[in-house]
């Protein structure tokens, strides 16, 4: 057996000049943090940080860890750290660095966002002064490996009812960590299995003062150490190994059980609660249910982080199968030198342009998301609105839900418009198929996180619905005072000039135009939403059982979910496409923006048409729009996807001609 | 590290004895090769036929075809071959033999698939006496291990264009097999790149006899060793090794360069064309393009195996996916046991059971291919309808395009539904999810097959098109006489009888009663297949850039084959439901059909409704009616799964509390 060296180096990607337009455009994508994409991009370069296939678990484990190790003095790692705790204070940069590795190996993403993103996070933002100092440098220089164990065995989503327990001894001064049952084993946690030293451990809190009955006082965190310097379990932690999985080879996912473990007092991350020596609990936060859902809150990075990475990998799905696209030439037509690119036809335009185009309206709500998030928590916590806190929340469930499901479909549809080609592991798609797979599971399932979204929209963010069961939510509902609206007021002033310059019937004003988009999916939302509290009212019927209300309006609900992403989505993208000052580009980024709208409509064109939002005439338009816009975009189909700034190293593959 | 044996083994699943509903509902769905299925289920479940994970590629391989080995005294093998060629003559028992190994390894299901469907099935009917003795044995017996080198680099839908050429020297008596470019190389060739000793290669055919010019005769195949006993390439022969793919890693895919390599006269395959000794060429039919598609017509069974296979793998990963969510219970509804099993909530239902209720009709369509495959294959050549055979060529197309379609969004889902525990190899759904990839890809890409759907009924099966390039069709069907009809005369009996129940405007039918389901999906089929007409014809017009018409209109045109898919399973699944004896059965397929047909028409409301083939109100009915059907087959759903007959073996895995 020989290699066709000669023959398979002919490049079927042609040399590319950067020229204006993907300058241009790069630089929109990249947005503010664009200095930490290059240096990262750099870094996948020279170390072909890619995925790998064919190595031994073990291998691959090690060489993930070995890639981390020379990540520390790029500077990023320390940089999502106050600089008080030992860190550079740049939430930015450290998730946009993270961001910017699904360019490359996801396991190296991942194992990086549960050491400095997880594991870092939990200690930076529950933790006190002790803590920062004791484990803060020693994490950012990976001296001290951690692990961020919340998901059980038998509890995936509902964080609140883990089974954990973590109870106080004021004779010794210690809490006692243990797993009840088998389903309070702490499963797939990255870096279980072989690395993590330490695990921040979720757990109920149980504990009294003098003369009271120890009390459960729900979740709270924990620093609680699992191995030994030898890498052996420390008496009474079990760990297991989950093996291989669908994807993700480097990141070393495992068990924890714990049986009766003894840690410190001190060891409790006590910045929203504590617990005295005698037991006496106290936290500045009365309410269990807010200071539960407070301590939530501040984990929001990881969330953020996820979506940004899948985003990442979506991007280098699309940019292999359009380069790909754009070199190999396939049957159908006259043959010879005419013969058409695959990317020349319309079935191929539309398997992949439309989702070129999400992926751009995205990647800008994405920087959006990572840019308020590192204004609140670079913010003098003094002067931050728990309202606001509370709305990036919903935004970064918002955002990680969508972008994570439009990249597993990216990835998808990528391998398959690269047929055989496509499935050859050296092309890597299967591989970034394989590990993108589970984005949409972790960090919150999508599907609850959706519904999560649509429950805040509902109730329009009150106080007291977080922590409420199915039932209780849909009383809340029912029984609402105001019915909802959507808060017009509080649109952003790009988004009210566009609505005021466009008719109120979306009818009269014509459908490439950014306010008729926007009224559309504002319309949309608005309708669902208010039909969907209506719904709920009957549970305050006598006979109304509320589950059954519940489980009946629920695919309605996600349906209100998925409304507000895509409409928070738009209005991101139309923003920031109004600060292009290149007229060039600009006019690219409208067709963008239109393919994005008209894509979205087809696809619910069924709920528009029925609820009388889109006319018979208009929806047929809507079809024929998305035709036309893929046919405008196919010739600056290179620079969109070049404009990604995928590192060329990424793209090294047999299929694009290099090896 | 230790294992929790004793709490793991808490079985989800709890066990169920086979009821009355169950056995006649797998009943239905085993049809007339039920033996042969339960022949293979006891295979799968006596040597645990599974895919495994952290086996290396050569392991692997050497797995899968030692277990090939040991199902060759079960007879299936055999099936596929005529008794006067050496084999038993039950094509229909030798594909579902095949499909039921979905149930288990795919990877054994290809391999297998591969030696004894498309090798052995290109020996068996391109072939003639002498090499049905020459081979046929050895190839049922594993003596002889072949391969079918038809794709090449460059050229994977595209057949007719092969490179590979095969020149005939009257001066030695000798084929010369030969790949010129680098396109031209056989590649992703199972089989290729490790066991294969013998390779159906497909080539291009050049000859002339006595003072004729040598001349291309077009794509012909021929029977070329290319590996000694050593397993070393023959002189001339260079193969190389595919490696990691997506999936299939006991699959050993290779590549195929042919450096002038000869071969003997009578190793042509030659019941449709043959070559004399001093080069003469001659063949029964005299069209080269009919001979062709003829040659190609009679490969239809790797086709139909591929479908059912895809099928059957979509089948297991539901039945893993459904009991999982019967076994699993989820928060959001009051502790204890009354807790909620996933599959009451309404967005696990949606998730899963019209996925479901697709696979019950595709795999009762799919049965019908088979039949009628069996059928043709084994009655008496001369008595052949080819006219028969070109709509059944047309079917097995349009079923195995939506076949695995339906099977890779099934994994995926199911997948998607099990969380993170769905994520383990352990749990064997992300084996199955990198298996299937490929199948919408091989053995005919999904979306060129369903344009070669559309096109046979665009032009009702005229003879003159198969071959024709994009232009040329363009301009057959803008030139054809007669517009499109459907032709309403062929339907079958039970579809007649039902049609003629309903009332012509489906508007004033129940929506549940079949006429008006079938009425439906007929008038979408035909209205489509009408519209594409008319657009084509614009080609007639004197500025009309024909090719420019084909891409404005390919869109279009895939959904013509996709309407087309959907209305003929339904046929299918009508017919089988009216057979269905047992009262309380017929009411639960009723049901699923129901599910079916009312999620079908759920996503693509927004054609239903810009057509009018759908009012409003009918709209909103059919989304309301999904919902209940979920509810109102959420009690079957055991009986549902249990049905598809999946061996416990496949079955056994951590998550659904085995081991």
């Amino acid at each position: 057996m020989t290699t066709e060296t000669s023959t398979e180096s002919t490049p079927l990607r042609p040399e590319t000049i950067p020229n204006t337009l993907t300058t241009q455009l790069q630089a929109v994508l990249d947005g503010r943090w664009a200095q930490t994409r290059d240096v990262v991009r750099r870094q996948i370069d020279e170390q072909t940080l890619v995925p790998q296939h064919g190595l031994s678990l073990a291998d691959y484990r090690e060489r993930v860890l070995d890639q981390m190790k020379q990540m520390v003095p790029l500077g990023f790692p320390a940089a999502g750290f106050r600089p008080e705790h030992g860190g550079t204070g740049d939430v930015g940069a450290a998730v946009t660095a993270i961001e910017t590795l699904g360019y490359g190996d996801l396991s190296l993403m991942v194992k990086a966002g549960v050491q400095w993103g997880l594991f870092g996070g939990a200690i930076e933002n529950l933790g006190t002064a002790s803590h920062h100092e004791k484990y803060v440098r020693g994490l950012i220089d990976l001296d001290l490996l951690g692990c961020f164990a919340m998901t059980e065995t038998g509890h995936g989503s509902n964080v609140q009812q883990l089974e954990t327990t973590a109870t106080y001894d004021p004779t010794t001064g210690e809490f006692e960590i243990h797993s009840p049952t088998f389903h309070a084993r702490k499963d797939y946690i990255g870096g279980a299995a072989e690395h993590a030293r330490y695990a921040a451990v979720f757990a109920q809190l149980i504990t009294g003062g003098p003369g009271e009955e120890p009390t459960g006082r729900g979740v709270h965190c924990f620093v609680v150490p699992i191995r030994d310097e030898n890498g052996d379990d420390l008496p009474g932690v079990t760990t297991s190994d989950c093996g291989y999985k669908g994807g993700l080879p480097g990141v070393d996912n495992g068990r924890i059980v714990f049986d009766r473990v003894r840690i410190p007092r001190a060891d409790l991350l006590n910045r929203y609660a504590d617990v005295a020596a005698d037991g006496t609990y106290s936290s500045p936060i009365e309410s269990d249910n807010r200071r539960f859902f407070t301590m939530l809150g501040t984990l929001i990075r990881g969330r953020v982080t996820v979506g940004a990475s899948a985003g990442a990998a979506g991007r280098y799905g699309l940019a292999i199968a359009v380069n790909y696209a754009l070199g190999r030439r396939q049957f159908e037509a006259p043959g010879g030198e005419d013969e058409l690119l695959l990317l020349d036809y319309r079935t191929h335009q539309r398997r992949l342009l439309p989702l070129v185009a999400r992926a751009y309206a995205f990647a800008v709500a994405q920087n959006e998301v990572t840019a308020e998030l590192h204004d609140l928590q670079t913010a003098d916590p003094e002067t931050v609105d728990p309202k606001d806190i509370r709305l990036l929340e919903t935004k970064a469930a918002a955002i990680k839900a969508g972008h994570t499901a439009l990249a597993q479909t990216a990835i998808s549809q990528a391998r398959e418009a690269c047929g055989g080609a496509g499935y050859m592991a050296d092309n890597l798609l299967p591989l970034l198929r394989g590990d993108i797979d589970v984005f949409t599971t972790f960090e919150g399932d999508n599907l609850v996180l959706t519904q999560l979204v649509a429950k805040e929209q509902l109730t329009a963010y009150a106080e007291d619905v977080q922590g409420l069961d199915a039932v209780g939510w849909v009383r809340f509902v029912a029984n609402m005072a105001t019915s909802y609206a959507l808060e017009k007021t509080a649109a952003r002033q790009v988004v009210q000039t566009l609505l005021d310059d466009s008719d109120e019937d979306p009818e009269n004003s014509a459908l490439t135009h950014p306010g008729t988009q926007l009224r559309l999916l504002r319309d949309r939302e608005d309708h669902l939403t208010r039909t969907a509290a209506a719904r709920m009212r009957r549970a305050k019927d006598d006979d109304a059982d509320p589950l059954e209300v519940f489980t009946e309006t629920q695919d309605h609900l996600v349906k209100v979910g998925q409304a507000h992403i895509e409409r928070i989505v738009l209005e991101s993208f139309v923003e920031v496409i109004g600060r292009v000052a290149d007229r060039p580009t600009r006019t690219v980024l409208k067709q963008v923006r239109n393919l994005f709208v008209y894509s979205l409509l087809e696809d619910d064109l069924g709920w528009f048409l029925m609820h009388r939002h889109v006319s018979v005439e208009r929806g047929k338009a809507i079809r024929r729009g998305v035709n036309d816009l893929c046919r405008d975009l196919r010739p600056h189909a290179q620079d969109l996807v070049d404009a990604f700034g995928v590192p060329a190293a990424s793209l090294n593959i047999p299929m694009l001609g290099h090896h």
